[in-house]
């Protein structure tokens, strides 16, 4: 059928979809850059899904209970801001629109979450809006679970693009979902055939119906285009009517009505130009200048916006019905649970009661173990290592589809699958999730890590095995530049305790984040407890004096971690040799850059020889030892300078010269 | 069909089966660390392989046209070391299985390239050996095409678990080699139904042989303790019956023969115990001590180790007779061109004549163009981003099922596969690969990265769009930490050039490269030619006196890249005002890390100002801004603080403060 027939066929749909198709061209055009092609696309798939099946209303972007609605393909990016302006979202004016793409507007290149309500999670990394949706779909069957379907019982509908399919973290989320049979959960496949690069063609061959059904997912298909068909496989997809989460693949022309683009890579990332723009809009019937919507048009969208308010209002009677109705609240805030400080206080006391020597990844057990019965909002989870990372606490039982209340997720193999599940649990809202692996898999890891820092989401990363000291497995899983790499990251706090006391002042920040992912890097191996006082959380001052010097010191040593046990036997040398040396433990230099210069001053004062002992690269170390605006220390660096080795820990930090004689051997030499 | 009567009914294949299965366990019980249960799971599957299929011959482990090996569940290793020391390979001696997974070994914990010959790969990090193995089949279509199939003619073959098919990085390499119909690969999934957390029920209910098929795969199963019917799986799977790549689900009991553990988690991942051990022994009755081989045993694997004599001299023969033998014999070495030097110096010359300016992705295509023509060597591509990323010259056709002559090969939306391959296309021998991402998406390329850095391997990553300088694609696309993380990586060159000259010198640099992989980081924004004289190349200096001072230097602006313009303005309105400055040019911390005290103390002497300029992230600056011993420079940071944004380029520059009068402003600010 073409577009002429398509016009005719149903002219009520038309002008809707239409209205999407011209903002989404004009906006481009004027930004002078954009992807145009896929909003074009979908814009009849989306004007059905909004119509008729989503659950929102615009006037109330954070509804609890809506429907999500998660744009994988970012970069048409325009098709989420034209609903939005059409639907009625009152900070998405017709202004933005015009702005897309500049300087202060909140129509960003992709959506990013924070800038629009509306947006729900940030996308444009390909994949990661599809894996996130996957924790959106969990959560609102946790949430259901733990609160009843007149709270919480809503979809998570997601568009995604053929680049979306390729990325390997689509795999992991659709074998997730299809295990953890998340039915509320329905991905429309903008299946136009089109790459940057040229045809599909070029590169894949999948079928990618077969795949999804591989991993136990139900597909249906439909013409794109064609709004009976869509809506016919839209219903049915939002049926119900069994326990899999569905794919539906909508056929569909990229840059649907652009005469000579259409159809072709060169409709996807650049504007259509004047003349096109032009006859496209000859295509369409549009006789509307750029960025005009017609009253009428405007009206029967923003009557789409409306459209869910009576079950808003529906649900916020049910809302305030409820026995649990605080708790609910507390909940869906994010709010931190007044339970928290008290319990690791305890804990903090119990440590320095019995001074246990335990590994960081053990000490992060003990303190789940006492925090998880208190805070119902936890969700914990590791990749596949969860006897190593020792995620799973005793009260948590496993989440499947036969147990929605558990609290604990088998997240397989997958561990950019679980890191970008964990965004979107916290999206949601409600949950406060967690999840485990080794500190080396930050790699595998990094795509949904980096968003959660760029969303501002206080997810943690249990990260064990930090090091060396993980011994015989090797150089492929010890860590050496990743204490680096999260570091370099902005907006990500890494927190890397040296014993029991410092994992639960780590994990009581971590469970206070409200803006703030939490990499926790933790030792396989056992370590003593060197605190020696709890009361004040000194974890959050990022560094702080663990030993002091007898006199005036002349050496200060730093460490973080499992090298801080180093650094006080290196001072015990040190000292027995009448050198005043201070040890300064370091859980988290961003806390450390976040303290006012004078506390960094007292805590590394000028005119000592520093040291900074840690079983990884001195890259992140250096501004610690360069000291207050380059100020005279002599300075050095006990550490990695290249990749680890297999064998027994002991033997690895021997031979790798990460001690305690080798740090005080350091010291006398820039003592000279 | 239980141990005893598979005992007796093929014996002879059970004592060499039972030979890998006793090393296995008693080579983890020395080093009571360890995975015994997948070597004793795959020991019948390894011995037939070896046996009746992999072309090898131990006594020359570099023979170019042999069978590859992969062992993607690298956890395994005791498989491979146990099949080394068996067939034969001499470094493989018995004293190397006792001393499995200790200091100085070439029995790692996981199986490490370059460690001991046969391991053809790295492996560890899950899905990384499936991944590297279509690269390994990539370049044996290549070079067959390129130098016809009496110089090249042979499989890759790929033993793989339940956690490789997890990982995300699998699916992107079925997609990659189901669409390249690269009939050569052929895995063996080891399906023995535990993952480390337990049953892989509890993560994953996907039909792995519906999904491979989904890919273009074709697909066979077998009864993985069952000789015969591995030989007929593997016959059928090695018989190319058609141009698929072929899966073959393997059935096996994790374990095998240990009574207590087997068929469970508890013999995945640590020793068995002397108990458990004894009882295997009786089960298996294998009467002999811990690392006892009877003779006759190994004797017969021994012969199994010699089974590729004839072939390989027989292939040595045809090479020798061979019209093109000596450049294949230079391509197999990996021997640098000698048309390399004199074609960039010639580009240089030109460069200078003309002074273009051009953005440094735009300048690589200009080398590459010049380049590909002459070092037939290169295989090209990108991830779906061919024309941002200019990575496709004229000469180059696209390398298809159709076409293996081409050496542009169009990976999709799959970077962390493309990493991955290239590894595998560099290890297999002949072609030297390169490919093209968005610098920001080596988050998605990490995993492989790192191994390229792991192994020692002179891949070159094309990392266009490297900055906020990308403008409005926004803070998804935007690197700012990355430089940061490449530069934290161990024997990883970072190479940031400024210019067209700068960017001849940093290819020159990569296509010299024999065990260092590149991350080339390249502008999307045009770029001046800043660079005065061609000569020697300054590029390998690491950093280099760009612009003197007018005097004595007071101020030294330090910049890589796009931003070396900036110090470059900025000098010229300090010069204006009567300070003498000096811009050192830095396209490579590391490199300028490997100069002599001396040089580097020329080209940052004491006593001055300095400023670092770089649109990302101040951590890798601080070594240079701490300067020789941390002597009393004042130095300070124009760059990146957090996140970008979505907005034009020149925009994004002034709003983040990173222009040529906040260096200036800056400058004086320290002078006082």
């Amino acid at each position: 059928m073409d577009i002429a027939a398509r016009r005719k066929a149903d002219p009520a749909h038309w002008r809707l979809a239409t209205a999407i198709r011209a903002l989404s061209m004009d906006a481009v055009e004027a930004a002078q850059s954009g992807h145009p092609g896929m909003p074009m696309g979908m814009a009849d798939v989306a004007t059905v899904l909004f119509r008729n099946h989503l659950k929102f209303d615009a006037a109330a972007p954070n509804w609890f209970d809506r429907d999500r609605f998660v744009l994988s393909a970012g970069h048409g990016s325009m098709l989420i801001y034209s609903l939005l302006y059409l639907t009625g979202y009152e900070q998405m004016s017709l202004d933005q629109i015009r702005n897309f793409r500049q300087w202060g507007a909140i129509t960003a290149g992709h959506p990013e979450y924070g800038h629009a309500e509306g947006v729900e999670t940030t996308t444009g990394p390909l994949g990661q809006g599809i894996a996130t949706a996957v924790g959106f779909a969990i959560a609102e069957e946790a949430m259901r679970a733990q609160f009843g379907a007149d709270l919480c019982s809503h979809k998570t509908w997601v568009i995604a693009g053929d680049g979306c399919l390729m990325e390997g973290i689509s795999q992991e989320a659709i074998g997730l979902a299809g295990h953890q049979k998340l039915k509320n959960l329905i991905v429309l496949w903008d299946n136009n055939d089109i790459t940057i690069d040229g045809r599909v063609s070029l590169s894949d061959s999948t079928d990618q119906l077969k795949r999804f059904e591989a991993s136990g997912w139900r597909t249906l298909s439909c013409d794109g285009h064609d709004p009976a068909d869509i809506e016919r496989a839209l219903s049915d997809a939002a049926s119900g009517q069994d326990d899999r989460p569905v794919l539906v693949a909508c056929k569909t022309i990229i840059g649907y009505g652009a005469p000579k683009k259409q159809d072709s890579s060169g409709a996807h990332g650049s504007p259509l130009g004047a003349e096109e723009i032009a006859a496209a809009r000859a295509a369409f019937g549009w006789e509307h200048g750029p960025f005009v919507i017609p009253e009428d048009i405007l009206a029967d969208w923003r009557a789409i916006g409306a459209r869910g308010r009576e079950a808003r209002e529906a649900w916020a009677t049910r809302v305030d019905a409820a026995q649990n109705r605080d708790e609910f609240a507390r909940r869906i805030s994010g709010g931190v649970s007044d339970r928290l400080a008290p319990t690791i206080a305890a804990l903090k006391e119990q440590a320095l009661a019995s001074k246990p020597k335990l590994a960081t990844r053990k000490a992060s057990e003990m303190v789940l173990e006492v925090i998880n019965p208190e805070l119902p909002e936890t969700i914990g989870g590791s990749a596949d290592l969860t006897g190593s990372n020792n995620t799973k606490t005793r009260d948590l039982g496993a989440f499947t589809p036969e147990n929605r209340q558990g609290r604990y997720i088998y997240y397989g193999i997958r561990e950019h699958g679980m890191a970008a599940a964990m965004n979107g649990i916290w999206l949601h809202g409600g949950l406060r999730p967690y999840g485990g692996t080794f500190m080396c898999f930050t790699d595998y890891a990094r795509g949904a890590m980096r968003l959660s820092a760029l969303m501002g989401l206080p997810v943690t990363y249990v990260m064990t095995h930090d090091s060396i000291g993980l011994g015989e497995d090797g150089p492929t899983h010890q860590p050496v530049e990743h204490l680096a790499i999260c570091r370099a990251t902005p907006n990500t706090l890494t927190l890397r305790p040296c014993d029991l006391v410092e994992t639960a002042e780590a994990w009581e920040i971590a469970l206070s984040s409200e803006s703030t992912p939490m990499v926790m890097a933790l030792s396989r191996q056992n370590l003593p407890t060197l605190r020696e006082t709890a009361g004040e959380n000194l974890t959050a001052r990022g560094a702080y004096v663990l030993r002091e010097a007898s006199a005036t010191p002349r050496v200060i040593l730093m460490a973080s971690g499992s090298e801080v046990e180093i650094a006080v036997a290196a001072r015990e040398t040190l000292e027995a040799e009448g050198v005043p040396t201070r040890v300064v433990s370091v859980p988290s230099m961003e806390l450390f850059r976040d303290q006012d210069a004078e506390y960094r001053r007292q805590v590394l004062p000028a005119g000592t020889v520093r040291i900074a002992i840690e079983a990884a690269v001195r890259q992140p170390w250096d501004w610690l030892l360069l000291g207050e605006r380059g100020r005279e220390e002599a300075s050095g660096f006990i550490g990695m300078t290249g990749f680890g080795a297999s064998a027994p820990a002991p033997t690895l930090y021997k031979e790798f010269g990460i001690t305690a004689e080798a740090a005080a051997a350091e010291a006398r030499r820039l003592l000279g």
